[in-house]
């Protein structure tokens, strides 16, 4: 069958012919609909994040997968389910108490493969298994959209660990800043729409799409290039709630003078090594005096991805239409992954219901 | 009646003459039994924090303080019983909405002043008054200690933020870090020794009577002049839980690679401003893909000070004995404000029981 990946020597995503895979006890056969492309398989293909499993020169690609269920081993899932499938296995050394608990995404990452990112084949291929466990059910209806169960379970995760981290007081956030205009910053700045006065910064000219989708959301676009980070609070309003989705490494601590007081910021960048100057006696004063704090977030576990689920399904249909720029049936996939600066969420597909 | 405070154009504390407070209705008459000393006092004296009221030349100090009610204007308080004060008081704008839901500890800066602190006479005299419900009752047994509620409730907070912080998984620290031997770090260190295995961070040499009651308590002594913070994963261990009581601004982020995965670090230093260089890409990728948190916390609660008047009822009575070296009758009270480097906690003695 056919699949997407990388290979040793080669530069980009390949067409891969590869075996179809046959479910073994306990698993499902699932053919693929559709898998969305992110920022992290681009560090994959770049070579600078992950990798093939141990002793193989591919890595199949793909990890923000929806496909329907073929062939089931187990009394939980039957053909024609619409699934979505967790993306981090056990490792090598076998199963953990991360995973006895279905909370892998709190493992450290060498208790821990990622499919189609670190160490284990992923779902941009015509057909794939898992482990009925690791599959999530999404409702019929939203089989065309079920690959961004995914990328949204990655912000259920890190709003639940910030909204944890002040739950031993009364926090009722009024304001929320969401760092990055990218496809993880847009669904951000939509899930919180109808919560908080949400602003989003990026350092796009107008016209742009990514600004118009944050302007009929209701949200309020602010330039990083005319307001950095650290002043937001004097020209706008101070963040009860702060979400970064840049990866650039200065805005984790810029943050800290955006944040009112009691207010957290959640970081989901993944930046390399960049030695900077901060003023830290300030920044922990600020962090102690009004009681702020700073919550790091990767990956998602399967509550993140059945709240997910729910999240998806309140989205309205005019935010899908213009956020999923670019869905390339799989014998095009370049058209998925070399965009346009334009372009916000791309997927490729393998199928339809 | 007698009380002790900054006067303006003196240097150190000063015996001064006040007249003796009326309990207004809903108020209570409390004589002090003892006072505790700590840095923030020491801040206050040195004019580097807080202040008097505005208009007065005085401010009284103290906010450690326990005393025992000599009339009381409300039911729930009565001549005998044994109370200790909370710190944060409505400013001169009134009640705010901090105060109404009883978290004045949740309150910025300017929508509270603080007893013996900022703005407002703290409780080194002879006699203070405080409205009943911002008085905590203790056991008559405890009355000798009870100067301890308040820092033992300041821990209370910062370590309730903390695990609050990793409330949505399932986090069972096992190895906690104390940054700092003082007073607060010692308490620390004992109010969680029967819970984690716990380490403690100074700059001490042996012998010390701070490293005897760390290791009498069955922590370990760390000198950080052999291993600095970002050190002690590997010569140690790495830490579930970091308590920073130093405000040494660089352990607010040499602590990010002390911990473990998923562990949280509790700041409650107040350092000055200072420029340092960092790797804050590294660090804000320790932050995300180890799932790592910051919380900053300050004063406490009502419900901090309930928290710490049983913690310091389980306190074993040797602790105690050790870890208060000094108690000075309030006609020589510079001896609990000019200590030996050995002496750990002091406190201001006004009466008996």
């Amino acid at each position: 069958m056919d699949a997407i990946g990388t290979k040793r020597g080669k530069r980009g995503p390949q067409l891969l012919t590869i075996p179809k895979p046959e479910p073994e006890p306990g698993e499902v056969l699932v053919r693929t609909l559709r898998v969305g492309v992110d920022g992290t398989d681009h560090e994959v293909i770049a070579g600078n994040h992950g990798g093939p499993p141990e002793g193989e020169d591919s890595l199949v690609l793909g990890h923000e997968a929806v496909g329907v269920v073929e062939e089931s081993t187990v009394a939980e899932c039957s053909p024609g389910d619409v699934v979505v499938p967790t993306i981090r296995r056990p490792p090598e050394s076998g199963i953990n108490e991360y995973f006895e608990r279905g909370e892998a995404d709190m493992a450290p990452p060498d208790a821990t493969v990622e499919r189609g990112i670190d160490r284990a084949h992923g779902f941009m291929a015509e057909y794939f298994t898992s482990p009925a466990e690791y599959l999530v059910t999404v409702p019929r209806r939203l089989a065309e959209w079920g690959f961004l169960v995914e990328p949204i379970s990655i912000s259920e995760k890190a709003l639940e660990l910030a909204s944890a981290s002040r739950s031993s007081f009364t926090w009722e956030p009024e304001h929320a800043l969401v760092l990055g205009n990218g496809p993880l910053g847009l669904v951000t700045v939509a899930m919180l729409r109808d919560e908080m006065d949400v602003y989003c910064l990026g350092r796009r000219d107008r016209p742009d799409p990514s600004i118009d989708i944050i302007e009929k959301l209701g949200g309020t676009y602010i330039d990083s290039r005319e307001t950095p980070v650290d002043e937001i609070p004097g020209e706008y309003v101070a963040m009860d709630l702060i979400y970064e989705a840049t990866g650039y490494a200065k805005h984790a601590f810029e943050c800290i003078d955006a944040l009112a007081p009691n207010g957290v910021g959640a970081l989901l960048g993944v930046p390399d090594s960049w030695e900077f100057f901060v003023d830290g006696g300030h920044l922990h004063r600020e962090f102690v005096m009004n009681n702020k704090a700073l919550v790091g977030s990767v990956n998602s576990g399967p509550k993140h991805f059945e709240a997910a689920v729910e999240t998806l399904d309140d989205l309205p249909s005019w935010f899908l239409e213009e956020y999923v720029t670019t869905v390339a049936y799989y014998e095009s996939f370049a058209d998925a992954f070399d965009t346009p600066e334009t372009a916000i969420k791309t997927a490729v597909e393998f199928g339809s219901l």
